[in-house]
């Protein structure tokens, strides 16, 4: 029997994060990305400092290089979303066939980057941009309305990707992940995953309206990380 | 040597909550409501279900009920806001004077209740209502550009605060409080207030602008609330 096919769209440090620990696991893994020449061609970091693909990609054979329809369509179920927050629901409704009947879980803050990207991070008043959905909604929404014959689940947003896909690395692995829906299958399916990750603490906030809190979660995250201290990682942890 | 006081705004869950805890821990509470009379003559629940205010002071002899003003001129620095979210800055500005000086500590989420309260909580579609401000601006910001001469410091707003005045019911009391403000001795005082709570892990978040994710996060608090069920208390650990 072959391995399982799974997509992740995006090849940031979030993408590349779950890209390495699932071909680590044994997944046949299709990234996806916009241009496949334009990424290849890169010879400088990009804008968070990631290393060019090409040497990443170097460092990981066996991981695949699609434009995002291929990556979609190469994947048995899981699809992962790695495309930033504000170009999200387009990239993604471009391959609305190729994701059909398969769980998307998608990880993305919607922060309004364009006028974000005019100042350093942390940003001098101690928080990150603006969001966009807000409150009233949320970015798993927009692209659950968007794409009604896919399975969107919200998680691994309240962390960290390289604590997501290693959550052992921090207190022992004693802390937790949360996910939300409105399938409970896909809910189930993301669960299965989080467990691959070796996550014990995987805690179901319901429909996929937790989304809202989830990713509006993301200016405490960053204001617990500025105040402990840059690349010091941390976990949140639901004591009950 | 006389015992210290203390001002408690809002006759509310949290209000009691914390006003209780002060008196057992010795301190000369003074609680503060719009009308006193008013308070007083009301002998139905409030619409959080709780009891009249008469019986709940019958209950705590020794704490005394006053006009916002006049709670506010008796602290001799600490003051904590338990004022709905939506009437917080107006009924504060309205005693300003009594507060010059002192040390605000705000716990509100500034939610839109005026439209909320159309609805029961939890609501069908499992957030709370919307809030305002939110995002590029916090309920506590507004507060402190309201009242430049007070000390105001976020905190609490994390918990359930019967949690925040007695951590120790959760997880033997090993989880997480957050303060932020722009003023690092009155920062200092609620960590010392909280000390005395018995907290043990106060995490302090910098600037008040951390006050944007503190009230924001109240949607996760809610989600995870609801996912729990209603009446099982939680704290949120930050693992590090």
């Amino acid at each position: 029997m072959s391995a399982k096919n799974i997509a992740v769209l995006g090849t940031g440090g979030g993408g590349r994060a779950h890209a390495a620990r699932l071909a680590e696991l044994g997944y046949e893994v299709h990234v996806g990305t916009r241009d496949v020449e334009a990424t290849l061609a890169r010879t400088e970091p990009d804008m968070m400092g990631n290393a060019p693909y090409k040497e990443w990609l170097a460092d990981h054979p066996g991981i695949q290089l699609h434009a995002f329809a291929d990556a979609a369509a190469a994947a048995d179920d899981i699809v992962i979303n790695g495309i930033d927050g504000h170009n999200a629901v387009a990239a993604l409704t471009s391959i609305a066939d190729q994701l059909t009947g398969k769980t998307l879980i998608d990880y993305a803050v919607p922060y309004l980057y364009g006028a974000a990207m005019d100042h350093p991070w942390p940003t001098p008043w101690g928080t990150m941009p603006k969001m966009d959905p807000c409150d009233t909604d949320s970015l798993a929404e927009q692209i659950q309305r968007a794409l009604p014959d896919v399975k969107v689940v919200k998680s691994f947003v309240t962390q960290e990707q390289e604590t997501v896909v290693n959550p052992k690395a921090i207190g022992g692995g004693d802390h937790t992940m949360f996910v939300a829906s409105d399938h409970t299958d896909a809910k189930q399916t993301a669960t299965d995953l989080l467990t691959a990750y070796g996550w014990t603490d995987v805690l179901d906030l319901g429909g996929l309206v937790a989304a809202r809190g989830m990713e509006m979660y993301a200016h405490m995250h960053s204001a617990i990380g500025l105040a402990l201290g840059l690349g010091h990682h941390f976990g949140v942890k639901v004591v009950r």
